[in-house]
């Protein structure tokens, strides 16, 4: 079958399209005609090379997320041929990925697609939502009336952390650059939106919180936002970070009595525990969708299989709002 | 009254002791006639000018560890003249602390003390079995079956933290750095003591989790050591260290999607927030006190409030076992 494979880390350039063998199915999983992916910045880094510890082996089919149609399910499965699903079950060692024709996936990653979406929509959906659920949800627990701070309301996790927040009950406030980005999170849901150029943090923790700190932040960017977001926290507090490798500053989260959680959702795809509980949270989020309690923003941009580099290069400008998303048209 | 004053930071030497002004007692408050206070690594810190952020002010009454009697109480306190009490109620900032004749306290960080202590063995107890607690049950959640590494088993907080989570139900490996506090670990009811200068991380993460790590480590250490914690927890797990401050490489938190608390137990004595909290966890610890299923350990050396300077020293030193305590003798 046909495929875009990797056969060095670096730029875009160095995808190709290329024949791979197909292999049989094993117990628990589902070949999967693909449709749609979507990219995420984790895929820019195992291209590039950055994440090279997460990289499938060369040659490499990368992306995780996926949208298609169930073309073969072993022998009692509880999905069956001709199922709409979508997943994040691959594109990371040990596990091939979502950039050819058909993808064979263990099944406890699988839900079916939400019924509304198409198949471009559904593929932004899984690795975002889970990410933000685990976040929000399995670590955070995110209470009504909470306030939640957002770094990043307009990347991909943040703006399905905007809408799940919003539908836990909680307080949401986002951050963005441009006033397009700060909109895009009111219209998500958010109830302020704060230009971080025009306003240091000290000034929004004191005129939004009475200088007492946020209840929860939630930092999609990372790397030296992180020291923002352990200084918006109250004490007490939670913090999420989704990028938080290198060194930090930890002693506000010592002198806050404060709480960190590092999010790495590829984890249960890396070491083959927790999958089942990716399958049951894109069942929850598929509910959410067809409620109209959360949808996916695409970025206007159209990108295929066969232009995927150009979709890379794409995000990786930050000019994206919403996910980058690819159909198939191998 | 008569109070052991320091007027500056500095070395143990410069205690003294002074009369200074008592005052009326204010609403929710009780006063105690002080029969013994113990020392806390925190009351170095204050005393030598290292935590000089959390220090009260000149001429500082230092120590919030008491154990007394109640002289006074408010109208319509909880609380009456003879009651036995002990608390862990000032020695920081804005509250005057337990070196002198009488201390007066916020009530709601106070509890009846357990029945069978000592006024010694009860003032060892409040801060460090609050601070086990915060960790373990506020911030952790120990489930019955965890595995819990804590580092500092000798410690105050480290000796309290082993019973606590042997009472919660967990498997309990303690790490020392001598044989006899890797005895005291076990005779406190740790499953294993690790001698950490014998034994890398490496090699007892493997030995003991067969390389996966521990589900819950307690860093009541810190510095160098929470890499240590870092690395010893597995994937998913919770770190929590009482003393986290400074630069600390996170990437190991982001791999394995774990979390970390910072755990500050004078958080409510410093902002006045969530005081009823800590006098309730005094309750309950009497009550474990009671049934036996939790008791302080004191270090063999006796010293009295005139010789405070000694007991900090012999803290400083790092020979103590278990808790250096001081009677009153003003």
């Amino acid at each position: 079958m046909k495929a875009v494979v990797l056969n060095k880390f670096g730029e875009p350039i160095n995808f190709r399209i290329e024949k791979i063998a197909s292999r049989e199915l094993k117990a628990c999983e589902l070949k999967i005609n693909v449709k749609a992916t979507s990219v995420n910045p984790v895929d820019l880094k195992i291209r590039s090379g950055v994440a090279e510890t997460f990289a499938p082996e060369f040659p490499a089919v990368l992306h995780g997320d996926v949208a298609g149609i169930v073309e073969e399910a072993f022998p009692g499965s509880s999905f069956s041929k001709g199922d709409e699903v979508y997943a994040c079950a691959g594109g990371v060692k040990g596990l091939s990925g979502a950039l050819c024709e058909s993808m064979i996936v263990d099944q406890k990653l699988v839900a079916k697609k939400p019924k509304q979406l198409s198949m471009a929509e559904g593929a932004a959906l899984p690795l975002v939502s889970i990410t933000a659920w685990e976040a929000l949800v399995d670590r955070v627990n995110v209470e009504p009336g909470q306030t939640v701070l957002i770094h990043g309301a307009a990347g991909g996790v943040g703006h399905i952390a905007v809408q799940l927040a919003k539908a836990l009950g909680a307080i949401v406030y986002t951050t963005a650059s441009t006033s397009e980005k700060m909109q895009m999170g009111k219209d998500l849901g958010a109830d302020y939106a704060i230009n971080y150029k025009e306003m240091s943090v000290e000034d929004y923790v004191k005129h939004y919180t009475n200088g007492k700190g946020f209840d929860v932040v939630f930092d999609t960017v990372g790397g030296d936002n992180m020291e923002k977001s352990f200084q918006a926290v109250r004490n007490s507090g939670q913090v999420a970070c989704i990028v938080g490798s290198g060194e930090h500053d930890m002693t506000p989260l010592y002198i806050k009595s404060a709480t960190y959680h590092g999010v790495l959702m590829l984890l249960p795809m890396l070491t083959n525990e927790g999958r089942e509980h990716h399958g049951e949270i894109l069942k929850r989020i598929a509910k959410m969708v067809d409620h109209k309690v959360l949808k996916p923003v695409l970025d206007g941009e159209k990108f295929s299989f066969s232009s995927i580099g150009e979709a890379h290069t794409h995000l990786e400008s930050g000019k994206a709002i919403g996910k980058v998303v690819a159909v198939n048209d191998l």
